[in-house]
């Protein structure tokens, strides 16, 4: 393309814009729409563009007092004269869609150049204004809307309108909050009287960008004639609401609006939120590890927390982290706010399960509970003050935020129906109470991916039962113990079978890092001590001597199952007498998968295999149609994504646990990581999150090697993958290319995932 | 072969065996050295052999009433005739080498056969005998002492020998103890009179066994004549004499000896060991993580400790684990025993490093230290008692048993001086101190592989300057306390250049598990307050949170000097400043290289790098030829692995952290294992312990990977292996199948790897 043509009418006075494909291409910003929607026929007022290389090239000749490329860029000029022959006032704008860069505003009354010379002369209007609208782009593009804005700065755009006459108004397409379309107010200003043919503009804008625009036009004697338009960040509930009401306008297929919304915005919809209706800085951030904002009394114990909840109101649970004494306390809070610990820490893991916004690993957080005060960084706060935090990006603000509730309308129902329709993959959920199951079901589970058993145990009562097994000293006391389990367990799968009417439940055998599980204060080792009829001191000697230096590599999964085969036969023999009840109780079979977590070696599979399908064929229910009975494992440490070959010949379906496989992989305590994530994704030696993204190079090929080898030896292998990043978009795309069966996540990102994998099958 | 060709003379009453190839094959145990004594001329009493095959044929054949067969057994029971003509009285035995069996010791005065059905018949002595042997081989084949003796049991033999006159009399090839050359007693029993032939003997058996051997032979009138023998178990240190002493007989060659003797058994020459003269139970069974046995008073305390050794007394230190306040006990003790804790927890690092035998991970310990008592199992000790540990194989003794002090002998000297001749990997050794250095030397270390320098902080002065840096509050403070480190670690790396005279010296950059540096007892954190100019409130407060819920996946390693790159830079400057310090004095260049630990992505290689780089630049030492640098990186974390590829481009070496990489790769946290690892290797899932032998199917796949893909990448690529496995036989097997340029092992095992890798290459 040569320079010349790289000056041109977007919305020429007169006739078409004719533009070649090179001149399309150069579109970007407001350039665009107002090509668009000259090209459509609304009326728009006359604009032309120009490039900085063209721009420079016209200086530079100017400086060889030439006049070639001068002679293109005054007949570019005459494209904004009107039928009427008169050199218009002119505008100068840059075509950027962001307005936060420094951008020079549009500089109105620039009075034609009357002589060719003037019209390149940099101390005349016109050129001076060119060269500020250049100018203003910045060094680094900053404010440039075009993609790749950092390596091709020749190929920004500057407008030059025809002024036009009338008043400007502005408004946007959409409502910004509710998705419903406009003309809409701008910013909460009063939306102005416009003439009725703006409908057809809002129309046609919004078929032409599918999204929130903010649109300006002058108004002249009930005339409308387009300006320029830029989108806007519309609510992620507008958002969808705009989506499905262009497939009812027909504007967009199905498909269309599955491909175009954004999942990671859904999971806003689902919490409350913060309204930010002015700016409000937060006083500290620490780890968002359970999605919404909540706003509160801060307490500083679990009575507290009871308390105020009785009497209706908020509290925000403030403390150095959590152990299974603050659970009470958790549940009766409305949000969390930890010192210590991470994503999945206690106090992260019991927040997502019981659905309360927490921010974890606040570091600047020290709380004396004695003295029932907390300082945040230099600040002080006493039980009483008022906290807002935000678990979705980890956010504390002082005082109480407004906050928006999640608004699980139509519009999402039907969406997810649409991504249904095109999605391969399945989806279910990582849940083991019937209340979050049946939250999971109307996000639109498919079943569980994983029971955690040991989560089954967060009541004083049952805790104590835990305990006494995790604390007996000898084997006797321990199978006596762990008899005192089969009840509650059966029971409780019983419930869940039921719950999930014939959708497939994984259960995980226990694996609870028990140090999560054991007594910590004084007070809670007396309780103990007397509730197992223990001495505090022998108490005492038996927590020291199991106290591990690094649990989460610890006595822990398969390895509870073989040095305790007692508490496997009590955990098979109770699932199947729980999968036997729900049977009895409806038409469809139950579909059971026993899983075995934390393995690195086939042997591990098969020891427990063998003693799990010796009570299968015990309990006579491997020969029933009421129940179905399949055994996998779960993969979560590189070696058994190396030996998945000869895992795979024993399974019939393998589950990849992310959360874990990265902390081996990368060698990292999730819960330690916060004292330097941030330093390494602030250096750029993270790009992302790998806690939020799976690391594709490294985690990654980890997944793909297990899946290759175990697929190779098992071509009928169910795979699928719980964890985090089962929820997690950018993951999810991942995770579709590998070819997976299923994915698992928390309740409430079954909805992104529904979402995010529809989008990978499109 | 028939089974008539099954029963053969091995040493006939007159002329030569004549056995063919398959009659040679089934000459195993005492039978091989009888047949061989006889070829080789020496007088052997007339034996003949028989296999259970053919032993079960003639039965089958006696109930068929049918005697082909035994027509070639009463043939062959004539080989044992004289040529006086007079048929011998028989002795019958097994043949089998191990006599630990419930195998049917040798049964003497048998009648020979009068008629040919005797010689069949279970009812008459010789038949009787013969069936008794087989028997007593046992279902299992137990005793048995052919290859694959699961396999085969059909050709198992039993002997048939003529009585021989005169006195029977045993003696050993060799001293038991020393090596050296026979006859010598058996088991402490007075040496028989025996006639000079013998000497003649004791070298032809010698010779063709090349071990040990204990030989029976009978004396008449002046006349020995050979009955049997078999190998005996002697000391690794006269096996060792033994081996050169037949170099230097020209017995073997050098290259024999080198290949003959198990390096794993050398160990046990360079440590103290427990001279087990009777029957001596241990107690308890902890884990062997510093070799060596010690005996001593029992102590709770660094003060007794010291007091002891004031005294010229030896004492153990028993505690329930060691931390930084313990380290001046540890050296004033001379054997350490924990309750908990395993190979890499704090007490085994510094009992290596310090030489001192110790035993840890004992479950069955409880240590009051209050009221000076402890508990192993149901046994009481208090202060003062005397235990006697073998930090080789983790036993615990009561009392004071004889110990054996290292014997490191011209001999051991020799085979090591063959070994290196044939030897193509390098071997190294990983220390910080200028004495465990020269230590290392003396053993034959070629270069430090692994220079830990936060061991270099093992002091009380320097552990207050290490733990201001640890414990400050902002950047400010930080930074001064690091640069209060410089000159101590310029002092250091000097003293460790010069130490080495030239020899590449590896220095890894700081990688503390930073519990283990900080106080722990209220009195430590009253004098660390105090020392460090904190109150006891913000050092508690402080402490609490920095605390790690696992510290092996936490804060440390490259994490550190990215998050504190004054640490970093203090760290290069102090290497740089050491290595010119010493090339001042000494004419060899100094080879420094430069290691970064526990990367997981090459991100953080070429962060520290590019620092490194720029401080090697500045300090115009990258133009001397007086100090040689080059960089590198630890791979020690399964992603590492993966990547590899891209880390090669950027290092001179890679050097291999088993210990990380096992404990990542399995997800065990080695300190941890304890708890279940005894029970998976009784249940059979863990063939052998990880941690002692390379896991060669998903550790050592990882290691391969690495391996190929950074040599894909930078073919001169320096690759090692630091890490308990370094010194492992078995492992470095597989090491230098790997084609690995060297290894790096603690002191004490320097010989050991020396002797493995020879082996390897021969």
């Amino acid at each position: 393309m040569s320079l010349a043509q790289e000056m041109f009418a977007i919305a020429p006075a007169l006739g078409k814009a004719n533009l070649g494909a090179a001149q399309l291409k150069l579109l970007t910003g407001k350039a665009r729409w107002i090509f668009r929607v000259g090209e459509a026929g609304f009326p728009t007022v006359p604009t032309i563009a120009i490039t900085r290389a063209a721009w420079d090239e016209l200086q530079a000749e100017r400086s060889r007092r030439d006049s070639r490329l001068r002679t293109h860029w005054v007949a570019c000029l005459f494209k904004l004269v009107e039928k009427d022959g008169k050199p218009p006032v002119l505008v100068v704008r840059t075509s950027a869609v962001l307005h936060n860069g420094g951008l020079m505003p549009a500089k109105t009354g620039i009075a034609a150049p009357s002589a060719p010379e003037d019209s390149v002369d940099p101390n005349r209007p016109l050129a001076r204004a060119i060269k500020e609208a250049f100018e203003s782009y910045g060094p680094t593009g900053r404010g440039w809307a075009g993609a790749r804005s950092d390596v091709d700065r020749s190929r920004q755009i500057v407008l030059v309108q025809a002024y036009a006459e009338g008043e400007i108004e502005q408004f946007l397409t959409r409502n910004a909050a509710t998705g419903v379309i406009g003309p809409a107010p701008v910013n909460g200003h009063p939306l102005p009287r416009l003439p009725e043919s703006v409908a057809a503009l809002v129309s046609l804008l919004d078929a032409k960008a599918g999204r929130h625009m903010t649109c300006a036009v002058a108004v002249h004697k009930g005339q409308v004639r387009f300006l320029s338009a830029r989108p806007i960040e519309a609510s992620p509930a507008a958002e969808l609401t705009a989506a499905v009401d262009r497939v009812e306008r027909k504007v967009w297929t199905p498909q269309n609006a599955v491909s175009r919304v954004d999942p990671s915005r859904l999971g806003l919809v689902l919490h409350p939120r913060i309204k930010l209706t002015h700016d409000v800085a937060p006083i500290a951030t620490g780890l968002g590890v359970a999605p919404g904002a909540a706003s509160g009394i801060i307490t500083f114990n679990a009575e507290d927390a009871a308390r105020l909840r009785a009497r209706g109101k908020h509290c925000i649970l403030v403390v150095n982290e959590t152990g299974p004494a603050d659970i009470e306390g958790m549940k009766a809070a409305t949000g969390i706010l930890t010192a210590r610990g991470g994503m999945s820490s206690h106090a992260g893991v019991i927040a997502r399960i019981t659905g309360k916004p927490c921010v974890a690993g606040l570091r600047t957080l020290s709380v004396n509970v004695a003295e029932m005060v907390c300082h945040i960084g230099d600040r002080e706060f006493r039980a009483g003050d008022r906290l807002t935090i935000d678990g979705t990006d980890g956010k504390v603000y002082v005082g109480t935020l407004p906050l928006a509730q999640p608004q699980i309308g139509g519009a999402i129902g039907r969406l997810l129906g649409w991504s249904d329709a095109s999605r391969t993959i399945a989806v279910r959920t990582n849940v083991e109470t019937v209340e979050s199951a049946q939250t999971a079901l109307s996000f639109g589970a498919e079943g569980i991916g994983l029971a955690r058993s040991e989560h089954m145990f967060f009541s004083p009562e049952r805790m104590v039962a835990l305990r006494r097994v995790i604390l007996s000293e000898d084997e006797d006391a321990r199978s006596k113990a762990i008899a005192g389990l089969i009840d509650y367990q059966t029971g409780d799968y019983s419930a869940l079978f039921s719950a999930m009417h014939g959708l497939p439940v994984t259960v995980r055998l226990f694996d609870p890092p028990l140090h999560e599980f054991l007594p910590r204060t004084d007070e809670e080792i007396e309780e103990t001590a007397a509730s197992l009829g223990f001495s505090v001191r022998a108490l005492r000697m038996r927590l020291e001597r199991i106290a591990e230096i690094n649990p989460m590599l610890g006595h822990r999964g398969v390895r509870l199952a073989i040095t305790y085969p007692d508490l496997l036969q009590m955990q098979v023999q109770a699932v199947l007498a729980g999968a036997r009840a729900a049977s009895e109780t409806q038409a469809e079979p139950v579909q059971v998968e026993l899983m075995v977590p934390f393995v690195s070696t086939a042997t591990e599979v098969a020891w427990v295999r063998e003693r799990t399908m010796a009570i299968l064929e015990n309990s006579g229910l491997s020969r029933s149609d009421r129940v179905r009975f399949s055994f996998g494992t779960m993969i979560e440490l590189p070696r058994a994504c190396l030996r998945a070959g000869d895992i795979a010949s024993m399974v019939d379906f393998i589950s990849f646990g992310t959360n874990d496989l990265t902390q081996t992989t990368f060698g990292i305590s999730r819960d330690d990581a916060p004292a330097f994530l941030a330093a390494y994704q602030r250096k750029g030696v993270y790009a992302r999150d790998p806690f939020v993204n799976i690391d594709e190079k490294g985690v990654g090929e980890m997944i793909q090697i297990a899946i290759e080898r175990g697929r190779a030896v098992n071509p009928r292998l169910k795979i699928g993958i719980c964890g985090e990043h089962a929820g997690d978009p950018i993951s999810l795309q991942f995770f579709a290319g590998l070819g997976v069966n299923y994915v698992s996540c928390s309740p409430y990102r079954v909805p992104i995932a529904r979402l995010a994998l529809a989008q990978t099958s499109a």
